[in-house]
């Protein structure tokens, strides 16, 4: 039986770490021990429910009475911490589903992370939770930290730090990074909700604890410390829903170079997606990628104060010119503008500022302002009043003493008298302005040490208000999701033989899509090829079409430019005579005959079927451009028509399609039609279909539309049982539509 | 008099940093104001030679007998610090220029920050340093700080603060943020040698101090803080200076943002030079850019160890899968490599590591090893022995108490065994592992908080050794510069009227640089081109030569992919007929025949003459591709043929020119000599000559060479008094080789 199958396997994230009662299978009395040590931490943080040691060896350990086994234990716990050797893991939670316990914790290692042997072991776990219905954490994990029941139940030394209750659930693959990922986040007085470690994750994901606590209503910011999402399809859908629960989730995606991802494998032995698609996922759906510690300690402060900017406009208050142009720089670099005030600001503040003042956008008062904290107040609410700006810094160099006093109290009141995000930067020493600090920190005015992490706070929170403004307008556009019947037709034209996967098939697939191709026909003779002329028009391509030549550049086979049915004749001979000298005796079905297609910018669309995320779709310039500039735009499926936009605009290549260099402006929205259309196309047909590309597709001037030029299929090795008159297993057919 | 003229400007910066007497003008007695401060702090930080407080307010400042005005001090000080008010300086200046003062600090604002009267007195004040060869430090700066003669010449709480003595010396253009890192580098430990803050430079520039500096034995790192440097052109060379000697440099150049330029602008009123060109010249003269206040102090730490890696091969040794990943990406992503250890090596540590402990490349020694330290330490001495390995990093986790003290101890002894970089992470609370970071800082050995930092630390050490390696190979290589004759030669073919700078003059330029262009020749008659293209050969291409057709493709007056005599001769008429119907009685000068490249990549290759950073050479994928894509390398000139080469291989578009899809190498070699041949040019003919592109630039198959397609040219609006025969001011002059 698969771990998929058990009916019963919802994740209550409250029985999960805040359980009425725990068995602590394989606790020890050596409190230096791993197994010794969940036992003395729930204890020493008061945890107020049930505890059973399970250890046959003892009566007691630290006072609680130990059981020998956990069939004989007085009543079903609702979470067991397994602390036993990693061969006798599978037995131990045998046991608890036979005991009906829903949950366990496996914190040994020697899995999966551990070679082929450790794997099967891990394999048995997942069947074996899979079987009883049990939620399993980790195994090679470091435990779990719940602050609202006292649960405390890991080994190390930061399960012995008490940590102040809050909103942030913080998930890690990582036992080690994520105690101090907790530890930074402690320290700043970010308010900690759940911590939970998720080791292997034999059975449990990473995502399936996100997507807990988003509806955990204690939970107001997830932070997720990522290796390699085995189930990475999800990963939108989920970080979807928390964007419109508004609840922030910061993610640190770690393991992003060859050698880091290796790194990664070995260590939890989670290993999930192209690094690329990450990224990508992430500004689907409004994701805050995180780099490093601070980075996160600094964005989580930045949400906690709970305002979100209406727009990207924000106005800096600085006391320094040189903390004026950092964060002007780290804002601007980041999508976000440093605008001039309205005149009418401008008017009222010019009485009252000192002379030296700079009223252009940084505004820099001057440490002289200090002097006068009323008339600092007034400016600073003037300024936030502002209706142009959305966001208001404070950059507040190195003022100390009472002078920072006077100052921190001014930035409370307007904090207090606007609901704009307001935060600052100060560098002071902390033992300079310790007063300072403790009055705006107690206020909840987010206080940054240097502009450079200010600005970047102030550009997460713009961008992750904006991630909310497209989502409401996205919700009101449905993506395209698979349709059945034309599913089954577009399946239906894909799954011939090997042989016939070819430019007639091509051409069915794309028209299928509604995706245009250029005007062409199949001529036997001169004459069918003139009479096409007739209603095409010139100037035409004429290509031989032969089995058996298939490179006709080389040929001599393909003539460009024709102007006339002069030319058109003499260089249907022409090519037909230059096929035959290049391979004698060669079958030649007749000559296509096709409009050229002039003043089109070339692009690229497809699709990578990804083993972890599913199908994404791309789009780039054309030609051999996509592969050498690497100037494309990835999507996961499916893709609406904004997000379709969105991709043509993220390319440098936009400039060309917008008319650069006064060429016309070409038809953007027929190529957004494209993408989507290719989004649909990618989740129709996987996961057969594991890649495809049309390169060229000629973007032509506005209004008239697209032509697919070259388009390249393939499909997945078939799996054994599957019906015989599906293609050949792991075949790549090219389908040649042009050339 | 200019403030250039001055024979005897040198500047000494020991007379200016360690004066043996120091005049303060403007001296007060309220320890509140800028003005009472600097005499404060020199007194309070115990300096040892004589002060002479100047104004005629007071006979004694804190007990120190007060001088009515400069003329009237018994002595000629070294130093005047000038603390009156900004109209009141020039005077206060030539004051001291006649009493034969060499040095001046001004503090005040009210300069060219402060609009056009206050821009007119930084004028008027450098004339008066001219004037008298007085070297001036400001307006508007906040003071320096030498730590080897107690100077604290400045104002503000940061000179309150007792600085240990160093090998630092960090020059700002801000004060604020000066003291800012000056303080953060104090917290670090990182001892100071300078602190000098340049303000508006008036006289003294940035660069003039960084430059000293290098010459400063007891200066072992210096840091810049820079806003905009006027005299951009020489940071190549003052950091090629600092890279010769050894001593890094690390520069923090903000205001790269439009928004943060303009704030750069209105702070210091210094700006210069365009954003790209910064990061330019740092990378071609080893300059270690910063981004944070945390860097700057990350990077020193890295540096005060001096030792630098013999490649870019790391060791990552952990205790915590975690953050090994997270190193690895750091490392990686910045150009290094984290390969495999060597067969001797892995035998080596196999008998000896524990069980679950992973051999690859990080090594995860795991958190067990800790419990016995000897073999932690042989385990460690082994890998950096690894002659495969460069570096080698230490990811310490959260390790903490006894355990901790003995694996820094561990640490210490290989780190002392050893002469490779060997540098750790360690995030463990301080309070938790106090003795051993005590153990770890005392041994000097760099320690950060997260491998993120720890990683990019690393990344700068490799990178500055591999400057190092670049240096000394490119001493050997010559950049070719100016040379008179064959200036003067190009010179005279620029300097034709403009509507003489035509192709024939473009075609003589290139050729005078040995730069070639398709053979060509232009034909008055069907038979001279037939004649052309008996010597030739074909394909070829012809057009209309007519001043009255500047766009022949428009007119029908172009026609490519000529392959035989009959097909000119037809095309030879057809686009004069052309050109005739489209510009009735249009002067034709002829047709220019020239034989069609093809099999060839299209490049650009160019000269922009910055304001000032001087002339700068790029390269980059030609066509329209350029402009849109921005896959551009940029040198300041002169270029070596090394860093041409560099240039060509930093393109995403390399791959196109190295062979991409199965078509043949380009002839890499040619090109970079086209971009050396383009570096001279652009020395010879600067000033004039301000942008000059050859786009495109056809790339043939490796052996086989470039040729110059279309050439263009911009040349200087032509200054008053210079010859007449010059071009036109501020024409814009295109010569069109081809097309």
């Amino acid at each position: 039986m698969s771990a998929a199958t058990h009916p019963r396997r919802v994740l209550d994230i409250e029985r999960l770490v805040a359980p009425h009662s725990i068995a602590i299978v394989g606790a020890s009395n050596d409190p230096k021990s791993i197994s010794g040590q969940p036992l003395r931490f729930l204890l020493q943080h008061g945890y107020r429910s049930v505890l059973y040691p399970v250890n046959p060896k003892y009566a007691a350990i630290e006072g609680v009475e130990c059981h020998p086994d956990i069939v004989s234990l007085p009543r079903t716990p609702d979470l067991a911490l397994i602390l036993v050797a990693a061969r006798r893991v599978p037995d131990m939670l045998r046991e608890c589903g036979r005991k009906g316990i829903r949950y366990a914790i496996v914190y040994g290692s020697g899995f999966a992370e551990a070679g082929e042997a450790g794997a099967a072991l891990q394999r048995e776990c997942a069947d074996v939770a899979g079987e009883f219905g049990i939620r399993v954490i980790g195994p090679n994990c470091q435990g779990v930290v719940s602050t609202g029941a006292n649960v405390y139940a890991g080994f190390g030394a930061p399960f012995g730090v008490d940590y102040r209750a809050g909103g942030l659930s913080l998930i890690s693959q990582s036992g080690g990074f994520g105690c101090a990922l907790l530890l930074m986040a402690d320290e700043l007085g970010i308010g900690l909700r759940h911590f939970i470690t998720t080791g292997n994750e034999a059975d449990v994901s990473l995502l399936d604890l996100v997507d807990a606590c988003i509806d955990d209503d204690e939970t107001s910011l997830i932070a997720a410390y990522i290796e390699g999402l085995k189930d990475a399809r999800r990963l939108v859908g989920v970080a979807t829903r928390a964007l419109d629960a508004g609840k922030p989730l910061l993610a640190w995606k770690v393991g992003n170079t060859a050698d880091g991802a290796k790194a990664a494998a070995s260590h939890t032995a989670n290993l999930g997606g192209a690094s690329a698609l990450y990224r990508t996922a992430f500004r689907q759906a409004g994701v805050i990628e995180v780099n490093d510690v601070a980075d996160l300690g600094d964005y989580a402060k930045a949400f906690e104060a709970k305002r979100l900017p209406r727009g990207n406009r924000i106005a800096v208050v600085t006391l320094s010119g040189g903390a004026g142009i950092l964060i002007t720089d780290a804002c601007c670099e980041r999508g976000m503008s440093v605008p001039p005030l309205s005149p009418a600001t401008l008017d009222a503040l010019r009485p009252i500022v000192p002379a030296f003042a700079s009223l252009a956008n940084p505004v820099d008062l001057t440490a002289g302002i200090l002097a006068e904290p009323q008339i600092f107040t007034d400016a600073l609410q003037i300024i936030a009043d502002d209706p142009g700006i959305d966001s208001i810094a404070i950059m507040a160099a190195a003022a100390s003493g009472d002078v920072a006093l006077a100052m921190a109290e001014a930035i409370v009141r307007v904090h207090r008298a606007t609901d704009k995000p307001l935060m600052l930067a100060w560098n002071a020493r902390r033992d300079m302005a310790s007063e300072a600090y403790r009055v705006i920190e107690a206020a909840g005015v987010p206080l940054y040490a240097t502009p450079v992490r200010c600005g970047r706070a102030f550009a997460v929170l713009s961008d992750y208000a904006q991630a909310r403004r497209t989502r409401a307008a996205a919700r009101a556009e449905r993506a395209p999701a698979s349709d059945r019947l034309r599913a089954g037709t577009a399946r239906a034209l894909i799954a011939q033989g090997p042989a016939d996967l070819t430019e007639h098939a091509a051409q069915r697939l794309l028209a299928h899509y509604d995706i245009g191709t250029p005007k062409s026909a199949l001529a036997k003779t001169r004459d069918e090829a003139c009479a096409f002329a007739r209603t095409s028009g010139f100037p035409l391509v004429v290509k031989v079409q032969s089995p058996d030549i298939p490179h006709k550049t080389e040929a001599g086979a393909v003539r460009v430019g024709i102007r006339d049915e002069a030319m058109l004749a003499s260089a249907f001979d022409e090519i037909v005579a230059n096929a035959r000298r290049h391979v004698p005796g060669a079958r030649i079905d007749g000559v296509l005959v096709q409009e050229e297609i002039s003043d089109a910018v070339e692009m690229i669309v497809g699709i990578d079927d990804d083993p972890s995320f599913g199908p994404a779709v791309m789009c780039g310039l054309g030609g051999i451009y996509a592969e050498v500039l690497k100037d494309v735009a990835w999507r996961l499926a499916p893709v609406t028509r904004g997000q379709a936009h969105e991709m043509i605009r993220e390319l440098r290549a936009f400039a060309m399609l917008d008319g650069a260099r006064g060429k016309p402006r070409c038809d953007v929205d027929a190529l957004a039609d494209a993408i989507v259309a290719v989004s649909a196309m990618a989740l129709d047909l996987a996961p057969e279909l594991k890649e495809f590309d049309i390169n060229p597709l000629f973007v032509l001037p506005a209004g008239n539309g697209v032509r697919a030029g070259d388009a390249f299929a393939r499909c997945a090795p078939r799996a054994a049982g599957e019906r015989e008159d599906e293609p050949e297993a792991g075949q790549r057919a090219q389908a040649i539509v042009d050339g």
